[in-house]
């Protein structure tokens, strides 16, 4: 079984690529194990399956057309059967995650609360037992008055920093908004967390999924194993 | 005593300004209402009041400047000591609001919870026992999947409508975002209403604001009235 982390992406991948039918609407993720979704779709796309796209980034929009997969959005789809996307950190038994890391945690998170079902896809080493363990959680806000958001998100315990690029430059969203990335202890209560964060005026939407992935697809070196919500 | 609507608006925009001390940061709010009180502003520091302006929105923010008031912004202020705005719908007793139809309510709202004390003015014509009774509950959107959110809004009972300019075009936010104003039955329960609208993925921020006035200024043919919260 291949044991290198890019093998595993696209194994997961692959895997994920066969839950999609002919007709579908489907939600495409965000990232680097999307990215190996979508590279998979395409594929069979050009072995004859038919489905509508509705991508959760300008990344993968454009990924998926050069693959020659149809395109379409919420004008034309008022739901969306099956939504695959990565996480960042994924946990055990509640299959609570967190996203956004490749910010674009907004879309991502319309698309799946848009979708009669959503799969997480990734590799082992993204499983946790407590969320926050490795991840920072992703919070976009407004950029008008974020300075005072971010004071806001630091009195529920965070740490947070807001996103910049390699120049330093704030990080700005397709939507144009900012992201700030919250370090957190590891998160005993996530659905109650994420409340408290989506209360404070000027958070537009947190990277903590709650109760969203119905099962998780998860590539490990004994091949893919699907994990069904506790 | 003067009736017609502008005379009003002024004589509660002078009473307002009156509240405001020297070396106060002062929440500016957005409307024409919030214009008068800019102007009965501008003058007092022409006769050398000084405080510091941040502004709900641009046109608020140029009309101040142009009128000598000095604005700065949340990377120097932490805190606001007082926010005066004025509301379409002011709820006798509550004094919660309805706010935005202007288009800056994410700016207000942002505002006025990083304020200590929040003053609302407006013209009696403001004053009802039932929010919603006259005005729709602006909400502020994503661009992306409006479509879906729209849905979901109508869901809660709303006649939700998009924010259109003059030519039809979808209304733009200083923030980038959409507008839909959302008729609803006079509101029984405006602080639930708040949180199932705000629970919508893809929903910025809505026009009610629970809880945020401390009292209400209130021009009517006997004068200035001052309501405190019930």
């Amino acid at each position: 079984m291949p044991a290198d982390a890019e093998a595993l992406k696209r194994l997961v991948g692959e895997a994920a690529a066969e839950l999609v039918e002919n007709d579908m609407v489907v939600g495409l993720g965000t990232g680097s194990t999307a990215n190996c979704l979508i590279d998979s779709l395409g594929e069979r796309v050009r072995n004859g399956l038919r489905f509508i796209g509705i991508p959760t980034s300008k990344r993968s929009e454009e990924r998926a057309r050069a693959l020659g997969i149809t395109i379409e959005g919420f004008d034309r789809h008022d739901r969306i059967d099956l939504c695959i996307d990565g996480a960042d950190e994924i946990a055990r038994g509640s299959l609570h995650l967190v996203k956004g890391l490749g910010g674009a945690l907004l879309r991502e998170k319309i698309v799946a609360a848009a979708s009669d079902r959503m799969v997480v896809v990734a590799d082992e080493s993204k499983l946790v037992d407590h969320l926050g363990t490795h991840a920072p959680v992703p919070v976009e806000i407004s950029s008008f008055g974020w300075e005072s958001t971010v004071r806001q998100l630091a009195q529920l315990g965070a740490r947070p920093t807001p996103r910049r690029d390699r120049d330093g430059v704030l990080f700005v969203t397709d939507g144009g908004n900012m992201i700030v990335d919250c370090a957190f202890a590891p998160i005993e209560d996530p659905p109650t967390l994420e409340a408290s964060i989506r209360a404070i005026v000027g958070v537009f939407e947190c990277g903590l999924f709650i109760s969203r992935a119905e099962c998780a697809l998860v590539a490990g070196p004994d091949g893919v194993v699907r994990i069904d919500r506790g």
